[in-house]
């Protein structure tokens, strides 16, 4: 199997400048570790807890923005969608299109992604259990569509708590297509501060090895140089400055999972 | 308080002819034990479990057949929307229009449909907190719009199942809207049967009579002459035939649950 | 079907006078509503949260204050077992022996408590599906006992939560036996206050009136005339001068459930 | 950190010379990558789902045939203890003591299990939060015994389903004691055969994986030369001559996993 992919960035476009920056230091990090990159970030938070939370920058100078990344850094990049009608611009910029979680669900948001030709990265529902993916699979290849990502982000778990299953990594993967671990949105508080979403972004690393360890495709990392200054998912994203240490060890045991793949 | 509202219909709309004929039967019954009703289907179910599942006539023809409703039967009618810019159109027709529990957190889709004036009605998601509901309401709120409805429908309780918590009927109660028990969608099995969802009709009027003991506004039930044959939700729809007795004993209920208010 | 009965008492059995006292008023307020009255108290806790929590008087102790509720008052009395050896002592002088519902799974203690020939109420535990319950009975009727009962304490949801799903109420019901909603455990938040479990003493009418209303054979409810001075689950008990008029609400709702009784 | 432990052997107690096998076997396979190795196994089974489930040797027996284990393959030996009466008796054999998950809450066992001062392996109940061991490890601790180790094996998620929060994992370490991955009874599906447990031997070595990559001190397995065969948790067990294998790749993460360790 191929080594660990790393998809990274902010939780929101913030500007050019700085997608920029946090795209260099995540591929200098991830070239020196010998991971591959995708760099990650959303121009339009569309389901914010409070309706004062801010939303980013739109879809018009988001995509500007996600050019910018790949003209100056030479990355490729992924970025969420929301309405189905976005699908096919956002597809001339992003080289992935991601489905948000809570709209996992939605039909025609699906096969707008799928037709674009786009890849597909398709966030496991919080209220969905891993085997239900594959009717969502299904609805991204009738329309011809096989390039397919599957991250799980964890699965709601009594009230403004999220868990993780690792189970439902391999059984994703029986889909037959990549599994990506989200290790910053499955730790997530979901609402847990009242107005806004807390999380435990001590425990986005543990996240990340576990998944490594058990062999999937990618990981899924909100990184920012100042977490509690971001204008979404500070909470839990990891310091820019941290990332460089885990990955080594992400890579070291990546290594091991590849070298001795498990059988489900 | 006043007396028990019963929203009720099929699950889809599927001619002008059955939806008057379903709105008949209920009015009928509805007047008999002194409910008041409103009707309710969907033109469009844009998340069906599969991409093969029967969505329904479309918004533009199921708005003639609901039209059709009001005329001939003389009762309010709900329906769900599903994208901004369908609010305005949908609210030209519907009385009550409906943001569905997978939605809720969609900003652009509450506030488009808070912003045509007409009574919203917010389901809970299966991935929330009663409490989590507030911070929708401000957003409804933030139009000026205070025709709020909030309506429970089950919890994610482990994988394919789930659980309805009583205690988040007063708990939603607490921000001072009226709060709808919809016993047909808290007996989901959601994608328990592969590739569809499957139901347990038969826990639908416990759930309707547990809610009614406690002091609800109004109860969503979904019913039809022969629910197996239903495009949808057949599995946990009543028939149209036991709806009369079931009223009578929530009424027989909803009269004491009224004489003796739960303080909470 | 039997009107409602009456399982309540305080917690843990603090003096003779004491048990005698909240009997009394318990008595008093069933038979002026027409319910029957069984009274109930612990005298071991013997799984409090912490070593320091206070466990009640002991066996030797707690039989003569539950034979005393028996003499003064002319009540059945209903206690629970925590050891095999236990039983057959306690069976001297309870009329029903109860299976803590963290013991359930216990067989040597489930066979001495059924072997007494004593009523058996099992509480079913927080970590078990309805289902799961006929394991239990066929575990006690292989003693040749059929004198069961079968409550409803709260399943774990998430972390430090129980639910109550009222679909276990009929589901229970099917072994045949009769069916008894805890309202007072079933609202704990266990271990809620880090060293101590919390509750939410609020909704404990929600649970019993919830219950009632679908048909239950019995309601279990804890009481004390001051509950935040009682040794253990104030958080979670109602105030005995507030029994009556819940008593009065119960017994108005049961009317309902027994002559529309639900079929499942 | 010292290297990673092996807890192992089979789930019941079937004979010495069966018990001997899988010892030798075990300690052969630990030896050669490295591992310290712990025998484990259960005399009595004392919560079998069905009263017709196997239960296993007794204590007498059973701690003959643990004793052989240590005389004949010179390893410490592992068993649980159900009654505070066993603990003293089989702390003349056993070094560690296991509470099972069930009764972690059961004061007086755990108290009886401490005072004998043989090393207590508490498993988390699967109705607990990882935060609530801190109140039994008090328990513990007021004895004066601190040789202690805490067991993860699953939690509550819906019915008749377990699932495994990493997170409880350094949860659990911050008490400041050894934290054990049990990946036998993780995948447990409690009473999800109806009459008995089912399980998914497939997913064991991913959470064996998953946990080493954390960095837990110590791996709980158990393991039968023919699971299918064995009289209880036959659904869960690997195959004896698949440990081997397993084992080697553990001790690749375990030595990244030490080498890097995880801050939380």
């Amino acid at each position: 199997a191929a080594p660990l992919t790393i998809i990274a960035g902010p939780c929101q476009l913030e500007s050019a400048d700085h997608a920029q920056m946090i795209a260099g230091k995540m591929k200098e990090a991830c070239d020196s570790v010998g991971a591959q990159y995708i760099f990650k970030a959303s121009y339009d938070k569309a389901n914010r807890t409070s309706v004062s939370g801010v939303r980013g920058p739109g879809m018009e100078d988001g995509l500007k923005m996600l050019q910018s990344v790949k003209d100056a850094i030479g990355v490729p990049v992924l970025t969420d969608v929301h309405w189905p009608e976005q699908c096919s611009i956002v597809a001339g910029v992003a080289d992935v299109l991601q489905i948000p979680a809570l709209l996992c669900r939605q039909t025609d948001l699906v096969l707008a992604a799928a037709e674009t030709g786009a890849a597909i990265n398709i966030k496991k529902g919080q209220f969905l259990a891993p085997w239900d993916m594959a009717n969502i699979v299904a609805k991204v290849e009738s329309t011809g569509n096989t390039r397919i990502l599957l991250t799980e982000r964890g699965t709601s778990f009594g009230y403004n708590t999220l868990v993780t299953d690792m189970r439902s990594l391999p059984q994703m993967g029986q889909t037959g297509y990549p599994v990506v671990m989200d290790a910053t949105h499955s730790v997530q508080q979901p609402a847990g501060l009242g107005g806004s979403t807390g999380g435990q972004r001590e425990f986005a690393p543990l996240m990340a090895r576990a998944a490594v360890a058990i062999g999937v495709a990618a990981v899924f990392i909100e990184t920012h140089e100042d977490p509690d200054k971001s204008p979404s998912d500070g909470p839990n994203m990891i310091y820019l400055d941290q990332m460089p240490a885990l990955l080594e060890t992400l890579m070291q045991l990546d290594k091991v999972a590849k070298a001795y793949p498990l059988e489900v």
